[in-house]
Order: structure tokens, then sequence, then C-alpha cells
């Protein structure tokens, strides 16, 4: 399928997020972009790869003449069960599924698109993580009933400033307020997610904005076909330690190493996005954790 | 001249850079890259460039066929003085220029290599990064009589870990220590500097580290051969009213906009790096500002 069919949904989507992330209209943009990605991807092989140190996690790739895509988890992605729960995405009802088959439906959602781009394009990642962005935002937006800002007002005494943020979302008086940080992945950029927490945390007092990160997946393509997944938990310790405190991080491909990370001080609770679902009840109450 | 020219002493810079990057070993590697540069530059066109918005500078890039170098600072770059100081960048007399030749004479040292390792390669950002970090490791090194390490370590109860860093240096009980980050530009990636200061800050005590950023310059090429600087000074304001507080910004093509950040509240001080060898001494002793 040529590029041109993805160009115009995937520009609508971006200016239906925009105006309204929660809307039907944005919804539909998503499920159509994932739709056409899915039929594509149906056309490609798939390439076996070999993960190194990923304990319990098979990896492919689509493959198509000298072109791949990046790796695909083999447990989670299932383009049959995503197809077929397509409707649920529209009417809301996916988070109905069993835990597992909710985790396989929402990595498949965002993977298809990743991939099918990358079969299209050439080292394109802003593609991808535009699209994560709004996949992500049309959830949070649906499940708090509350629409993000992407700014954020600084008070000084002698300027007015408005910082460039993630998504931002007021649930009122009294109720939590949410700091969304999404990424494709994170590698050596992340501190910038404990930083700009920090500055909220400063702006606004601390604790007044929940950080929650939502990232894909940490694996990476070596040569030779090999996938490893990039984790420095010791690094985000300290960052957890001594710059801010995120409240969860949330992968659809969960790395072991950042789970377990729940376990020793301080505490990050790195989870599946899945359980945002039974958990959200719980974060949005402010104050009684 | 071939790549291959540059391949060892580039190597070996980077090795010796390692082990001592005060030595006279780093210093005469230093000038032999850049004296193969300045060769090089010589044989190539200079296109001029269109500054938008960049009040009081002009811009040139090295051309030769359709490669073309990074913009260049016209008023900046001086290949003869640099050719003829180069003796004084090794017996460390090269401070005592005035000041105008000095900026000059910085500039050029550094932009040299950039630029003829733009026309030798394509969208390489790595090699002029490393370049840039091994030149003010040496020239900082060489000035504060210490040598620098690039990792610090994180006290915490329960585990040992050690921080990845920047250039941190340790001058002695009672006397500055100094964190030392080095850019070709900032752009959006800045606020890991203020997030690597706000962690030593945490982990060895607020002040007790100085944080010094050195950057070439912020200029970007747009299409039609225009130049601009991206600036953000709104948001670097906040980040020193927010998440920690740097000693100094240093810059070898010091932007208006950022110039004007010490004139007003949090007054973060950026300036021309060569302000850096008259300030040094009070910078060193800590506790008297």
């Amino acid at each position: 399928m040529p590029r041109s069919s993805y160009q115009s949904p995937y520009k609508a989507l971006k200016l239906a997020t925009k105006s309204n992330a929660a809307s039907e209209a944005t919804t539909q943009l998503l499920i159509d972009l994932v739709n056409r990605s899915l039929n594509d991807l149906e056309g490609y092989g798939r390439e076996t790869l070999i993960p190194v140190n990923v304990p319990g996690k098979e990896y492919f790739a689509f493959q198509r003449g000298n072109k791949m895509s990046r790796p695909v988890s083999g447990g989670l992605f299932d383009l049959e069960l995503c197809k077929e729960h397509l409707h649920d995405f529209a009417s809301g009802t996916y988070q109905r599924m069993a835990r597992r088959s909710l985790e396989k439906f929402l990595y498949t959602l965002a993977m298809s698109f990743c991939c099918a781009n990358d079969m299209r394009t050439s080292g394109d990642k802003k593609t991808p993580a535009t699209f994560f962005e709004c996949f992500v935002a049309n959830i949070f937006s649906r499940e708090l009933g509350v629409l993000p800002t992407r700014k954020a007002e600084v008070l000084n005494l002698d300027m007015q400033a408005t910082l460039p943020t993630d998504y931002l979302f007021n649930l009122g008086p009294n109720k939590a307020k949410i700091h969304l940080p999404v990424k494709i992945s994170t590698r050596e950029r992340v501190v910038q997610v404990w930083a700009h927490q920090r500055v909220l945390d400063g702006v606004y007092g601390v604790g007044r904005f929940q950080g929650i990160l939502v990232v894909i997946t940490e694996t990476n393509l070596v040569k030779g076909g090999k996938v490893t997944e990039v984790c420095l938990p010791d690094q985000w310790k300290v960052y957890q330690m001594f710059i801010s405190q995120l409240k969860r991080v949330y992968y659809l491909d969960l790395p072991i190493k950042y789970a377990k990370l729940s376990e020793t001080y301080p505490f990050l609770q790195v989870k599946s996005f899945a359980e945002f679902f039974d958990e959200k009840d719980r974060l949005i109450s402010a104050g009684l954790e």
C-alpha cells in the first residue's frame, strides 16, 4: 500500500488529537490507521530474531526484500486478536478483556502502526512517536474524562512564561493532576522526564502533579539479528531519589529489570500498561495512597 | 586529504584525554588535528549565508561540490590568527592575547575540526562532539591543575552505584568542585544539564559542585542558506529557578538572547568563553562570591 494512504489520516489524527483527544473522530482515526497497518503487515514475512539476555521473551521482525521492521515481541503481538477487537476499542469495552489479552491488544495496536511505518520509510522516528502520543492521549483522556493541555504557566514576579510540556490533565479540585510523558523507548533522554516533573513540583507544589510515564519497549536491534533490552535501573533509582518522584512507569512490553525497581528503595512502580485500567480510580483520588 | 589521516590522531586523542587530559601528548594531538583541519579548510570555497534575526553576526559555510559545512561565524573564524598562535596553545601562553583575539582563537580551534569533519563525512555528530569534549577537558584541566573524572559515586544505604556524568573536577578541600558539561549546541537536550546538576546537589549537598556548561554555538542552518540561532531563554530561566542553579554558561559564539539572561532574575550568567580565563581564580575559591 503506498505511503499516501497513510498521510491523510495521519495528519487528520494529529489535528483531531489537538482539538479533542477523546473524541470519536480521534478514536476512529486511530482505528483506521491501525487497520491499514495490520492489513499491510499480513503481507510481509517474519524473520526470527535472537534475544540476548532477555529471559522469557521471543522477538521477530517484519521483513520484505532488504527492509526490516523494529523488533516485535512474539508473545505480545497478536494480529488476529487485534483485528477481532478493534470495534471494542471504538466502544471503550476493550478493558474488559482478560489481562493477558489486554496486554497483547494494547501492544499490537501501538506496534502495528510503528512497524508498518518502518516498512514504508527509512529512519523515520518522528511519525511513530507522534502516533503513540496520540494513542496514549486518547486512552487517558477517555479514561479520565478530561482533555489534556500541553503547556504549563509558570508564575514569576517579573515575567509571564508558559513552559511547553508533555500532556497535563487537570481533574479538578482535590483530585489528582497528571503529568503524562509518552515515549516509544527511553534511552539516554529519560532524565528529561524527571526534570520536567521537578519543574512542575517547583511551580505547583510537590505532589500536585502525579508523573506517569508510558513507554512501549526498550528493545534494541544489534548486529546479527540480535535483540537486547537497554535498561539502566541504577540510574533510574538515582533520578527517583534526587530529581523528583514519578508515580508510575507503564510499559507495553515490560522489561524485567525495570519491573524489579518496585521491590527495592526508592520503590519506583514500573508496571505493565494493562494495570493502569485496574488502578486508575486509586490514582485519580489524590492523597488517598 | 583522505579520512585516514585524521583517524589515527583522533583515536589517540581520545585515549590521551582519558589517561591524562592535561598532558603535553593530549595538547599536541589537539594541535595536530586542528593543524590538519586548517590546512584542509584553506582548500575549500566559502559560501555566504543569510543571518535571520541574528543581529551583528555574519555567517558562511565551507563548500566544495555539493558538500557544505555547518555555519561558521565570519567575525570569529580567523584561520591566519589561529595558525600563527597554535604554538601558544602548546605553551599555554595563548590566554595573554587581547580579548577579541582570544575569542577568535578559541572559536577557530574548535570549529576548524568540526568543519573539516563535516566536509569528509555525512551527518556525523559524534566525532565533533567528542573532539570538543577533549578540547575543553584539556583547557580546564590545564587551568585548574587537576584531572577530571567521568563518574560520581552515589551513596545509598542499600546499594553501591556510580553514575556516569560529564567531567567532574575535585580541586581539594574548601575549594570549588566543578561539574563541566560540554556541548556543540544545546537544543532540546539541555535540561539534562540542570538535571545532572540536581543529582550532584542531592548526592553531595547543594553548591558543592559548581555547574559550568561550555557550548560552541546555537546556530541552525535552514532552507535557502539561512542561519538562525535557536534560543529558549524563558525555558532556561525556568530550569534555573526550579531544577538547579548553574554557575556559568560559556559560549564560543555567544547568542545575544542568552547573554541577556544575566540581567534579569534568576540572573543566569551566560558569557563568552574567553571570560573564563579572567574569572577562573574567583570561580575556584568556593564560597567567596
